[in-house]
Parts: C-alpha cells; structure tokens; sequence
C-alpha cells in the first residue's frame, strides 16, 4: 500500500547539549512535520511513501527538499513556491525543566500561502492508496483548511483511504469564534476519513458530543456512536501519565465493535517531539499490512517508545529495531 | 556625543566553514542589522550607544535582546511586540563563489509591525545627541517607513542630528510603481538631514537627479549642488573595484565645499556584509568628535576594512585596532 | 528595590558531552561566580542588578564584560584592572562520577589583586537598595577581605541591607591558622547583616557556637539564638539528601520567630554549580517584595530545582518558569 | 537525457578548519565518488540521474543510502550486500601543504565485492539514454572491472551512450605486470564509449600510443587520431598549471574535426577534490543538451572552478550560479 | 609489577549528541579494543603498561600510535605495517534504544595480517611480568590465532603471568565448522593462563563442560573444577541483571577454594562499551599488587561501574577515583 | 643523538573559525611552548626527545602531560607540583587583521615556581646528547632563569651541547632595570652555548655590541666576531618582509667562517605562531645529523614555512613533508 500525506514542513532549530537560546552560538537544524514524521518513519518501514507539500522556491526550500529526500521520500508531489518556511525553535529541556518551543513565521510561510491550485492534487490521490491529513492544516488559516479539505473530498472520490489526526492547538486557535469554525471544519472532513488519531478531548471539548466517562465500558460506549456515527474503522491515540516520579505512556486501538488498551510503559525520554506521529506511523503499518488489532497497537506503541529516545521530530526506527524492542526489551547494545 | 539608530534588528543564520545549506546540520546565529551594527561598533569606540527598535515578545527576542546588550548597546528603547523576527540565511561564499543570502519572515515581523505609536520616539530623541536611520527602513512596510520619517522629523524639531544611509535595495523595491513610491519617501526625508551615506547611483537612479560624470570636477560639482539643495554636512560612501585577480576598496568624503576620496586598499576578505557600516561608524565617530575631513575617512575606511576580516556582520573594531592598522599596517601578531 | 552584589568573575572552561580533560580539544566558556548567577539571576526576573567586581584590563576583560552585559546585569560598578581572571575547568559528572572542578589562578586575579581605593564603593552602595556578599571573598585574600568589610560597613552607614553568604570553603583555607583568621572575618562582617545563607555547620564549626541538634526544637532555638545575637532579619539555606539511589533537595527559612522547610523533592541534576545561588537569588527576590515566608522558600527552591537542570552555573530562570513548576510540574513541553 | 552513472561510492571523514588527524577528535562525514559527483551535480543542473553501486548492507550503508538520495540522484539501481564501504581520509591542506589522502580498504568494500550477477545492468541501461563509467572502476578489481566492461557493451549494445573518464591512478595499479593489464583493459572498453576524459599522458604512457607534441597543430593531429581510431564523439580535459605563486585552470574540448581550449584561470581553492568531476559534469550537460562546443567547455570550466570552492567532492552548483560566474565573474554577495 | 597486552586496536567513530548516522555529519573519533582499554587504564593507575599490535604504516596509523601514548602506554612493541585498522562506528543508544555497532573492516586489518614474524614477541615478554590476552584474537582471523597462541607459550616458558579474557563473540563465528575450531584454540591456550575472565556460558556452551547450576554450591563446585583442570589462579566476571525499569551490575572472583561476589548496584550508563575490560583492569591490579579478593573485586567493580559513565570505550579513572566512589559514594562534586 | 629542551608549557586556546573571544563560548585547547614545539617536532623527525619542565599537580596536569606523550615526546623528566598553567588566549587574525595574544597567569605557573631542586637536571643531562634553551626562562622569572642557567652550566660541564635561542621579549621586560639585568643574565649564559638562534636586533640592542651594518661584508664581519667571541659553532634566524601585498620568509646560517642565506617566500600563513621553532628544530636536525649548512638552512626554513601552514604551535611536519615541499613544491595532493 502507497501512503501519502498532507501536511506541512517546517525548520526546527535546536541549540545543542540543552542549552537555551541565551546560551548558545550555535543551533542545529532539521526538517520536520507531522506529514513528514509520518512518511519518513513509513519509509524507513520500507513503505513507498509520498507527501504533498509547499516549500520556499529558494536555496533554503531546496535544502529542505534535499533533506525530504534523504528520509526516503517520495517527493514528486512537492511544490516550491514564495519565499518562507515556518520555523521553530525548541530549547531541549531537561528534567523538570520543560521543553520551550518558540514559533516563527507559520501563518506566511510557502505552505500557508499555498491554495489547491498549486497542487496536482489528483495525481498525487491517483499515486497513493491511503492519505494522511493533519488536523493542523484546518487551524493554519483558509488556504490550507481548503487544501485538506480537497485532498479528503478527492481520496473519498477515487476510493482513496482517508486517515485524519485531530493534532487541535487551542494555541493556534485563540481568536474568537476560531473554535465554532474549526468545529465545522473538522465536522466537514470527518466523513471522509476511515482511521481517526484522537482524544476524549477532542469529541468533548472540540467536537462538544456528550461522552459518558462514568465507567469503562460507557467510555468505549461513547467512542463507538462516535466511530458508528462517522463510518470509522479505526480510532487509535496515546495516554501519558505524570508524577513527579514518572512519565508512563500507554495506546489504544479501537474499531466500531472491538476497544484495544496496552499496558503503561515508562518513559526515559531524549526528545518527545514527534513521538505521537511516531504512533500514528505504527497503526497506518499494521491497517494498510492488516495486522491484528493486537500487534498494531503493541508495534505503534513500541514505536512511539522508541521515537521518544531519538533526537528530533522525525522517527528514524526500523521494523528490525520496533521488533526487537517487542521481544528482547533489555538488549542495550547490538554488535 | 551621545548617538542612537533605527533599525531592524535580524537574526542572522550562518553554516560553519563554508559549508552551504544543503551540506550541514548546524548553524551559527547571531543578531545583527545596520543599525546594531552601527551602534554596536561605536559601543566598541566608547561611545555612548542607543538603539530604536522592535523585537519579538518571547524566547527569542529576549535572546536577541541579551546579545544587544553584549554588544554594549544601551537597550532601554527597545520594545518587544508581536512574535516575530526578520531572519536570513548567510552561506558564506569562498574565492569566485558569491556569498548567498536567503531571507525569511522580514514583513511580518516584529519591526514591520511596529508603528509610530508603539515607541517612545520623544524620549529616545531626548537622550541622544545623533540619531541615524537606515534607508531600509523606508522599503520595508509603510510602518517602518513611517516610523523613520517620525524619527528624522522628531530630531529636527529637537535640533538633533540626523544621519541617513541611503541603502537602497531593488530587490525589496520591486512591485510596480514602488520606486515612484520610494522616490517620494526619500525627498521626504532628506530635508532634516545631516550626514548622508550614498552612491552617485542613488541620486542619478533612485533620485533622478541630473549627474554629470563626463569628469571629476564635473561630478564633484554635482555632488555638491545636491549638498547644498538639501543643506548637508558630510556626505560619504565607499567604492569597490573588482577584477578577476583583486577587489579593491576605497572611501570618499565630502562637504558642500571640499572632497577626499583615499586611495584604494587591497581587500582580504572574511566576510564582506557589515562593512559599509563600519565605514559609517568611523565616520560618525569623526563627526561626533570634530576630526578632519581626512583623519575621518581614512579611519572609517580602515575601519571598514578591518570589518572584512571579522566574522559576522557587527563590526566589534576597536579604536587601538583601526590605528594600529593606519600606522603599522603589517603587524599581524601581538603579543 | 535595586539589588548589587560583590563577588569574583571566574572564567569556567567546560568539556563538552561529559568528556575529561584528557579526551577533549574543545571547551565551552562562560563567565560566573556567585556575585554574577545571583545578580544574573535576578535580572531575568526583571530587579535592577548590578555587580561591584574588578576584570582584566585586557580583551579577556573585555569579553567578561560583555557577557555580563548580556545576563541584563548593570555593570557600571566593575572596574578592568591587572590582567588575570580567576577560571576553573568543570569536568562535567554522570551517574556515579562526581564532577572534577580545577582551580587556576584564583589568587592573583584582578579581582584577587583589586583593593578598596579602586572600587566606588560609595557610590555604589548609593545606587542600591540590598547588597549580597559572598563569603568566599573573605577566603580568597586579605585585598578581597577588606573590600567586603568595608562594602558591609558603607551599606549599613547607608541604612541599606546586606545580605551575606557563608559559602565557606575548607579548601581555600587551609593554611595553618587560617581558620582562626576566618572566625574573626567572619565575625566581624555578621553584624551588619540582615539576610544570611548559611548552614550549620557554618555555626558550629566556623564560628564554634554550641549547637544543640538533640531535637528538632532545640536545633531550632540554636538558630533562633543566633539570629537574635546579630538581629538578623532571615537565614535560609538548602539541605541535601543522597542515597546510592536518588539525590533530593529541601529548602529552608527562618526569621527569629518562625521556621519554614519545604517537603525534599528528587532531582534530576543536568549541572548541580549555582544552584545554591539560584536559591539565593529567589529569597531575595521574596525578601525585596515582601513575600510571606512560605511563598518565598518555595519560589527559591523551585528556582533552585530548575537551576540543577541548566548548564552551566548561572541561573537563568525567569518568573514564569518557576511559578509553572510549581503550579503544573508535569507539563514537559511548552508550545 | 536521462544521465547513470557506474562507480564506487566512498565514506570520506574530513579534520574540520585544516587540523590534522593528529590533531583532532572530531571528522566531519560525506559520501562521494567519482559517479556520485558526476550525477550528484547533474541532479543540481536538473537532469534525472542514476547510481549503479552496491552499498553495504548495514546501518552504514543505510546512511549513505539516505545521503545520496538526499543529492537528488535516484538510487532504485543501488544494491546493499557485503558489509564495507571504502573510505578516505582528506587532511586539508592550506597554502603551501598539500592535502594528504588515506585510504582505507577499498579492495574488499562492497562495491569491490560485487560482480555482474549482484547487479540489474540491462534495467539500469533501459532506463538511461547516457552511461558515465569511472576508469577507476578498471583498477580496483577484477569483479568491478568486470561490471564496468558488462555495462559498457550492455549499454552499446542497447544503443545507449557510453562516457568514460580514464581517470588512470599510478598508486592504484603498482603490482608488476598490473600495467599491461590495465591496458588492454582500456583497449578493450574504448571502442563502445563516445565520450571520454582524458590526457595527453593517458594516451602516451598508459594506452602507449605515439604523441607528437612538437608543436600544437602535432598534438591536435595525433589526439585526432585517437578519436577516429575509436569513433569517439568528443574528448575533453582539463590542464593545471602551477607556480610557487599561483595556480591556474584551462579546459579542453575536442571531436575529430575541432579543438577548442579555453584560456586559463586563476584558481582559488578551498577544497580540489571533485574539481575534475565537476568538469565532466558541465561537459555531459553540454553534450547531452547539444550545446556548441564553446558554450560547452566554458559551462564545464566555470564549473569546475566553483567546485573548487566548496566543501567535500561533491559539486553542488547549480546552472545558476556557473551562469552568473560566466556572466557577472565579479559579483561576490547575492542578496 | 609490569603489564602487558596484546590485541587489535580499532577506530571508534561516534556520532555526537546520541545523534544516529543518517542524522550527523560529524563523528568523534578515538582509538580503542580490549587490549588499549586494559593497558591504558592501568597506566592511569600507575602501572607500566605495554601494547604488543600492529597499526597501519600511514598518517592514520600515526595518528593511532599519538593516541595510545597519550594514554600513557608504552608503545615500543606496536608496529606499523600494511594500510587498514578496523573501524566500528558507535549510534549511541539512549533508554529503552540499543547502542548499535556497525563494524568495518576488521579481517584485513594491520592487526588481522601481522604474523607471527612481523612482532618481536620475545622481547616484549622480556620486558612484561604478566601478559593480557584477548579472546576475539582467537576468532579473528588464522593470523591473530597463532601470533596469540605464540604470546601465551612464550610467557609460560619464560615464566610470565598470562591472563585471557574469553570474550567470545558469537556474531565473530557464524561460519560453519567455525565453533569447533575456536573451542579447539580455547582449549590450547588455557593451559598457560593463570588469571581468566569468563562466564558460565563460556565454560558450558563454548568449552561444552558440563556445569551443574542446580544449586549455588553446585555451580561453585563446576566452576572450581575448570580452575583445577586447568590450574587457574584467578577466575573473574560481572552479572548484568535487567528489568525494564533498572539495570545492575555486580561481580565475582575465585580462586579454587575462595568464591567472592559482590552485591548489586544499580547502572547509570553514559557508554557502556569498555566497562568489561575496566572491570578485568581492576582484577589485574589486584592481582598484581596481592590484594585481598575481596579488596581486589570491590575496586574492579567500582571502576567498571565508573567506566559507564564514561564517554568512549577507555576507562580512564585513576585509583584516587575509584576509591573515593567506595569510601564516598555519595559525593558528586569535587572542588 | 638525543635532543632534550627546557621550556615551559603553556595552555593554548582558540576561538574557532577566526572568531574573536566576544564572538564564541568555544575555544580549542591544546598545549604549547618553545620547548614542547621543538622537542615534538624533532620527535616527528624520528629523534628521541625529551622534555624538562614542570606541570601543575592536579587533572589540569594530567590532561598537559597525555597531551606532550601524544606528540612523542618523552616525559619522564618532566615534574609535576604547585597548580597553575601559564595560559594564552589566541585570537587568530585574518588578513590584515592581527592575531592578538592574551596571556594569563605566567608568573605564578608550576613553571614559574619551579627551582633547581624540584627538577633531576643531572639526569636530564646525562639522558641527552643536546639540550636546547629558550631565552624566556631568562625573562620569565628569577626560579626560572636560574633552572636555565644551571641546566646550561650542567650540560656544558658534562660535554654536552646547548642550544639556545635569544627569543627577547621587551613585553616581559618592561620593569625599570630589568633590561640590565637581562643583559648581564644573557652574557652569563652565552660561554656555555653552541648554537644560537638570533638577529640583529639581538646583539645590538640586548647585548650593545657594535654592529656594523653599513654593507653586507660589514654585517657578516660583526657577526662573526660574536661567534668568535663565544665560540659559537652555528648562528641562526629568519627574516620576514612584509609589504600590504605580500609577506615573505628567508632564513639565515652562519659559522665563524660562513654566511648561508636563503632566497626569500612568499608566506601562505594559517597560524603564524611557533613558525619560528620549526625553524630551529630544522637547525638542529641538521646540527645533530652532520648535514651540509646549505641543506640545513633550506630543511630549516621548508619547515617553518610549512609551520605557517598547520594550526596550532607545534609543527607536526614530518622528513618527508619537508623534502616533498623542497623537491616537488607545486604538489598540492598526495594520493
């Protein structure tokens, strides 16, 4: 299966050994995204990926094409057009010391300016059997709002998978009456889409449907009219646990009639940017293989664990190193 | 003399040993801008220093503002607004490779933004003796340019100084009729001014002023009538002259009566972007503290051409370095 | 209120990734002591700072200076004579392996070197409202000595508040006799002091006062009764508890009436150098706004928490931080 | 055209700043080779270009995999086997100390160790209109010479051109008798190429052919010759002519009717390796675009001079950037 | 006591910051193997340390031969012949992510090619009191076998000490046949050893003894009989034991009659590469300087848990480190 | 025949990349000195060499020491007490633009307080067959000059040769009286020497002979009157001319009966520093090996003008290097 995304690219700037912005003279530099989280640890899977994207059509967008590429993608679909990429910076925290991240530039970048008339949006649904589309892209602003929104009405035409990742920033939507509209425009893609990532939070707050969370079992009673209600056939998320001592982190899986729940894991983590897509990554592998709702969870699990303990956004894990994970958790050292 | 400057402060991204973009996974970053490049270089000379300007409201502009600060520039006039900061890409270039600049984000940016009423011009005015402008500012947006014309008007009323560097770019200048626009913006501001940085190109092309370069005096004399028209002081500039072999830098001076030009100095370059504000620094500093025509411009241009030899765009010359320079131009060791 | 402190600049020379000495040809460089991460600290949580210490007259010196300038620190107190500076190498620990801290230099520093008549001591304590000294200026050598006294002595002429730091180092002392001289020093300098940092050890063994510890309550009216014989407005300090396992932190204060220790919490110790300081520097910043007891030693060792997580000795939290932690400790990403 | 190319990709580890081994810890990595500079920079002008190379099959392999793709060369013909990849260690000199090369086991690398059964030649040549085949490819092995002659006579026999670069290395080819092979080695694969880079001294020594050099209209007969005897299209080079002063660059271009030589450039050079690769490149684009031989060679020298300027083998120029040399030599900051 | 070792250095390339390879152009680079590791910490406890290798006669060779003597071992017996050393490249594993090795080159190495003749091995046992020597020499190659095998012989018939660590690798002899033949060169080696490092894998898997584990005292008494059988002084090794959440370590040491193990301590690893032969240096220097077993495996535990915490493969603790970890360990600043 | 040193060793560190110390929070450290330059260099030339110095006793020391076995030089000579390095930071110039030195702590290093009943100077001197004196330990301080003195005395009674070199600083001589005293601390050394390095400026400012200049023959004349007077076997030196073009080196040898002076080089500088020690090593290779002055002279200055070209102070060339610059100078890669 040919998986595809849409979604944005952006710089990430970190100063190395934990530094803060303060302190150093130096940064270093990647290419990252949810789209590209996605397609690049899919690649690295071994599956034909592809993403649909805009970069600057300057030196700096060339650059982040070439390094696109060098995570194994397939980069036919990206266009290059204006002059900006939207930019972060991210002081590495450590300890109790939270992570900063510091946005630059998102709304006026080539991706923010980019309209479906830009894209080959067709061909590029034609190339790939299964799409993935970032929730982010509907809070951007208008021009990339329609662009999702074309890329899941064209799937849904051809007979085109849709996965969709609710990924809603209350930060990106601050102005009033931004949350009535990104709740129709999530309302308006929802019916295209046949894996889902998401939260309570996400039907409650944003989606603002009733969900009973008296009990287990009226939780996953709730989730499914939602799954029922939208036709979905996959509904997947993580849960994270903090006390002072610990961070634990644990997936779920659902179906319309099954409801899948891992164990709590621990976490030691390098850098946690990313590890979310990195669980996206898991589940889109085990539903276009048709693996076990079982294994799935369990592989995206085990992958989001790992992507936890890789510097930057981008999940660089193979099959091999998910796999021993799984089987052979204390193994530290491969020669 | 107490001196101040107006001006976009940029967050400058450059790749170590001449790497290019698309080579490396680090960055050396650093804040600069003609107008901290001209206030941090007479810091450097012991002067007195401010700066008008406008940074982000977060992470990184409290870094930008920490390295203001160790510049030795007073920052008490700097305010922080809005999220973000005009950035550019610096791939330093090596021999016949031209160095190759990317911008990104310079509209939108915290100094773009910024309106007459965001700064307290009043008061920053009061304190300094000087105040110089650069020219970029009128290409910027309507706001910058706004605010350079509030600037200039305010210190003429106040009966302080204002210096301008014409510093004209076409490449921010290329919307149709923007340089009917900009012609306007610069006639508008030149009346209340003193010191003028500027080429024979920016009076003949930008000015449409009638230059007459069929010889030296008749050029002299159209400098000069254009002196008088504006009532200048000092009006200044640097030449370079390239072959295949061998660039060459020279600078010139002149009043409404008198004009020096230095002979032209061989030039060894580290990195040329700065310069031409060290050469306006050492002309500032020679027309705060009353020195000859000559002993200014030889300074300013030894200045400037120590400015090549220094990474980055501030020029951090000290006073002891540009006379060791003038009067022991082959030591290359002390110890 | 403006708060000054006097105390040594130290260059600190660190390998970088936890390397020694013998593995590394690169180093990182910052400037520090406790003068510099109190006042450093306290700038970025926005009190007036300023520092009384004496730098190289040479381009070491200088570039001190700069980097205290970009800390946000007032540096119109600090004098540039002689041309040493004192500087440690911090062979950074992990797990098990202590850091390795090498002293070079210490004594015949400018700082070191720097007497009474070269300071304003006058005016600077005209200027501020608290003055912090750090006892080890007592240690280092009789100019440092002197200038201490009699930066306590013109402080409390002045009807300013000083706040002392015992900070008392064996190593530094241990010539025969010395401690003798040291009770005296430090005897001399308590009474004109309001706020301490100190432990009891400093009590008991430096200053050889009877300490009852049999219970709680008597190690308290120990306290108390010292507090009382040199009025002292409050004493703080934090207690450190290892086991092979876990390392935690605790913080207390106390007036001559009330007695406040905060629960031990874990930490996670990125570079444990300042964080005493960081501690100082949220107490006094309790001290200056008139903070209840509680709300005091809690933003102190929140502030000293996070300090172990910064590299480096200089505590750069601001505000927020600190209140974040200790509103919402598990939040691990900011965006 | 769609342009492959056949040769040995190498790990190159690089000191930074000129250090030596001796004197550093730090290697800063590529991945090169005379067909992964070839396509590498082709990929820069635009044209689709091919790798035909076995990598190791390892995490290694897998990084230099990432890297290539990452030049824009498409890597579908790259095959992974075998576990070692040749390396080269590049001390760089400065001024008058020569940069020193240290191989380390290329005989037994991957791309050593392939034979004409690991590889899919008649795909990779139905694929391209244009062969570029390495002479080192002739040295190094038997198995890689092998492949070299298979894909030569696969691609003639296809109809497809064959480039050939002699690229003959003394120290490659010192065992006795190793001579005589390699040279009915060339004997045998020149008569299916059309394109071939070379020298006087190749024809001379290595292919033992008589060359009168007496005078230029001598030496252009007897090159003539040669490209009759073999039905070659066009045979270029480049010549280096060195003083203690200054180095100098010429190209050279011939078919059997016409010889143009260029004149000769000062060379300023931050790195030579790949300067060569560079040359071919302008040539091949030339050829495969139908350039006139003058437009031709110039693009290639133009070339070939930038690649000298950058960083690692790989010339990373653009049509751009060799246009504006040839056009503006003089400009040194685009902006 | 003076100490030996023979054994294959190899080059270490690690990428920075736990960064993998496809993530880096930068590597760090140190000259490691058993052998360099054994001797270069005992030089650091004082002991007169010697290497009996080869090395590569080129720069890269001299740049190996520069490191072992800043190491402090003596390198009269290393010689330089042929071109390659063996290489491995060093992912850094972070959490739950395994350390990778991805080896290069090993089995053509100078070490792997030097015979018998190329070492002047009399000499070298001349000059040493007890020689060290490594397992893998065995595997390596025919050529590391019997210059091993020569070693040992040599050393018994000149009455010297020989120590062996068994160090099998599995993934060193995966050719068929290949495990008979190496339990043939283990079985002809012990009877000259003295001091062994091993596990009971070693002794039932590799030298298939029957090892009775049904209980402590009978394990005890398998391990008693090997020592018999082959009149071992000293045999010695670490457990690791792992969960999910915590890693530890501890340690044994017998004799025929004595059985010593230590309790064990939980692992903070930073590298843990080279912890074993840390460990093996602490035994030997008990060994050497007729120790306590008990003194002698509480320091070689204490110095192989420091080694983890240590970047690269070299413990280079010293005695007066060790002992304070025993003495204090609790202590993580030293100043 | 073995070549010993006394000198001190002093810590070199570097911003990177031409930085100057306000631009970096990164140095490069290595470790440097007249002595250290010599001995190692001659060490790379095969010679047996030794060191007598003092280091600090702490890991600061340690670090020194690794750092001297690494170039090949044997250390058991050297002392290890007190806790100070003298240290020097270097700000590399860059064209016109000088390097500017910072020293730091000189007087009060390990060095400094050494005396001659710290170090085994009879053993020195019965090891080696030459030893080589740096005029600064004569400058530096009275334990100093005195250590240089006795060493010189010892050698000289012993039947051993010296060495020394003038290396005058008027920097380190500025006290009132201080030159007398030089002078009279040069005169005593000089009867115990045999070769000497120096200029002109040596004899007729330091020591006031008359020089008589007015011709060539003349210059020569008074020259070898100081030879006779001392009898000196070899006088030598290098001249540096240098115009804003260009600079260039020649080198300079001379017996009591013979004149040798070289054409003059242009200078292709990468670190100018410790140049002049590459050429001494080159005198005494020639010195120690009975070769021809005019072979000597020519290695000699080969070398430093090779030492202009490495980073760093110690000039790691070896005989080969030397004699391919000498024979084949337009080599620019050696492959």
């Amino acid at each position: 299966m040919k998986i595809g995304a849409f979604g944005e690219v952006m710089l990430r700037l970190t100063p190395p050994e934990y530094l803060m912005l303060e302190q150093t003279h130096t940064l270093r530099m990647a290419y990252t995204g949810t789209g590209v989280n996605l397609v690049g640890n899919l690649a690295h899977f071994g599956v034909e990926s592809y993403l649909l994207t805009a970069l600057p059509a300057n030196r700096l967008g060339d650059a982040a094409l070439a390094n696109l590429k060098s995570l194994g993608i397939n980069t036919s679909y990206v266009i290059q057009k204006e002059q900006h990429i939207g930019t972060y910076f991210a002081e590495m925290g450590y300890g109790i010391r939270p992570t900063e991240i510091t946005y630059q530039n998102r709304k006026n970048s080539s991706f923010g300016l980019a309209t479906v008339a830009d894209y080959t949006i067709e061909d590029f649904i034609d190339t790939v059997d299964l799409v993935h589309i970032c929730g982010i892209s509907l809070s951007l602003n208008e021009h990339s709002a329609e662009v999702a929104l074309a890329v899941a009405k064209t799937a849904h035409r051809k007979g085109k998978k849709v996965c969709f990742d609710f990924n809603f920033r209350p930060s990106l939507n601050q102005e009033p009456d931004k949350k009535r509209v990104m709740k129709e425009r999530y309302q308006e893609i929802l019916p295209y889409c046949t894996v889902i990532f998401g939260s309570v939070r996400d039907l409650s707050e944003l989606l603002e449907r009733p969900m009973d969370l008296s009990s287990r079992s009226a939780k996953i009673r709730s989730f499914q009219e939602f799954l029922s209600d939208y036709q979905i056939d996959w509904f997947a998320g993580t849960t994270r646990q903090s006390t002072s001592e610990k961070k634990q982190l644990s997936g779920y899986l659902m179906t319309s009639t099954e409801w899948i729940e891992t164990e709590a894991y621990p976490l030691d983590s390098l850098d946690r940017i990313g590890a979310g897509d990195a669980f996206a990554a898991g589940i889109l592998l085990g539903y276009s293989e048709n693996w076990s709702l079982d294994r799935t969870v369990q592989f995206a699990l085990g992958n989001s664990r790992l992507a936890h303990t890789i510097q930057g956004d981008v999940p660089l894990t193979t099959r091999k190193q998910v796999d021993q994970l799984l089987t052979h958790p204390t193994i530290d050292l491969n020669r």
